[in-house]
């Protein structure tokens, strides 16, 4: 069997987020295919075997991706290249396969992965851009970077993220280590890059929604240091949309 | 009464353009919405009068705008900012007000109008861009910037544009004056800027079809002189998208 890796570009917005949703849950929402599926069902036609690819992990409903990373075994003889191209020819127009390589057996693309890299964009002004509304988190107040950047100061390095973590993460272990955390201010856009060796559930959105408590001044940057102290997520902020967050790249 | 102008960005994708289809067309294909009726509405529902708004010109189907232009006359005494807020609060996302400003009793958007600039974006490397599919043209052949501006200088000018027009111009008088075309590369992207003191229908995505023609080899530069000069519009080239098109800015 060969074990081929994919890198894949998706903009999350038509679709209920990486994973394949259960049963359960298809019924109990308004439906939307998962990028996975929608992979899945194009290499089986491809490849004409029934296909299962493993992501690097999960990405929400609205989030995008320009760097997921996902593995599959297959029989098929077809070339990389030619795999690649049969792929992008049917997939939708929002999903792209960037890159198809071929690796060793012991590739996994959630096990070996050894850290990811996520990026969150900002629009603040007055009004919302019509070219980037479902890319980036309207904000019309003003957000003070300064203030961003104290409170960052206090989530670099390895931490319980207990008080950062989803509903979805519950009961997990929840020490992760952040390796960079940079805020950068480009005209009207902020951009919060995130790198670090694994993410709790919703992790990078309550961790923005608490970054911008602080450069709107509700909250005082110090406050960020105490509820990750406290690991209690019912202390943290909001969690911010999903439609600002995006997946950069994921290290092996 | 009082005229009060708008400034206008719209992401073009879900509407049938900006003019209001009649009803026969409005039987005969999957009806969008226009976005003079969708403003018209919102005017209407705030200032609670029956509002018509004059647009700078239509764009079609899938064009966008960044400054699209248009004016009403209305005998509300509410203030152009709190029109314009109130406007932006109800508006869909992908429309937006930018400016409202008071004019002067003969203001008419359309027929004020001294010239209109229209950009085109083709995005030129292999396989599409996910968060720029429904404004730019994705062409993964090689172009020529040379052939193309080449192409491009027969355009400039006073001339009749006949051979330019799309159907829905049939008839109409055809001399427009083109005040500058400029083509611009940027890493992987071609945009085509295009001023002139008024467009025929289509003649923008016209003009681009040709020019790509130029770039890809199919037809020598000079051949766009040629086809200017016959006035036939059967030699042109295919139509470019729309969705590569943004109505940039109407001059007064």
């Amino acid at each position: 069997m060969r074990n081929i890796k994919l890198t894949i570009s998706y903009l999350g917005t038509n679709y209920c987020g990486w994973q394949t949703q259960k049963p359960a849950e298809v019924r109990s929402k308004k439906h939307l295919p998962s990028i996975q599926e929608t992979i899945e069902q194009a290499l089986s036609n491809i490849l004409q075997e029934e296909i299962r690819v493993t992501g690097s992990g999960r990405t929400d409903a609205g989030v995008h991706s320009l760097g997921q990373t996902a593995n599959f075994q297959t029989k098929t003889r077809m070339k990389g290249n030619n795999i690649q191209k049969a792929l992008n020819s049917i997939l939708p127009r929002d999903i792209i396969i960037t890159k198809v390589q071929e690796t060793d057996e012991s590739f996994h693309a959630r096990y070996s992965a050894k850290s990811k890299l996520y990026s969150y964009t900002i629009l603040n002004q007055q009004f919302p851009d019509i070219f980037l509304d479902n890319r980036v988190y309207h904000i019309p107040y003003k957000l003070s970077i300064q203030a961003m950047r104290k409170a960052g100061k206090y989530l670099r390095g390895r931490h319980d993220f207990s008080a950062f973590q989803g509903r979805g993460s519950k009961g997990k272990q929840a020490i992760r280590t952040v390796k960079s955390l940079k805020i950068s201010k480009n005209s009207n856009s902020f951009t919060i890059d995130i790198s670090a060796d694994g993410f709790l559930h919703n992790m990078v959105r309550r961790i923005v929604g608490l970054l911008v408590e602080a450069g709107r001044g509700k909250i005082k940057p110090e406050r960020v240091g105490e509820i990750l102290e406290s690991k209690d997520r019912a202390l943290g902020g909001p969690t911010a949309p999903a439609k600002g967050l995006c997946l950069i790249h994921v290290d092996y």
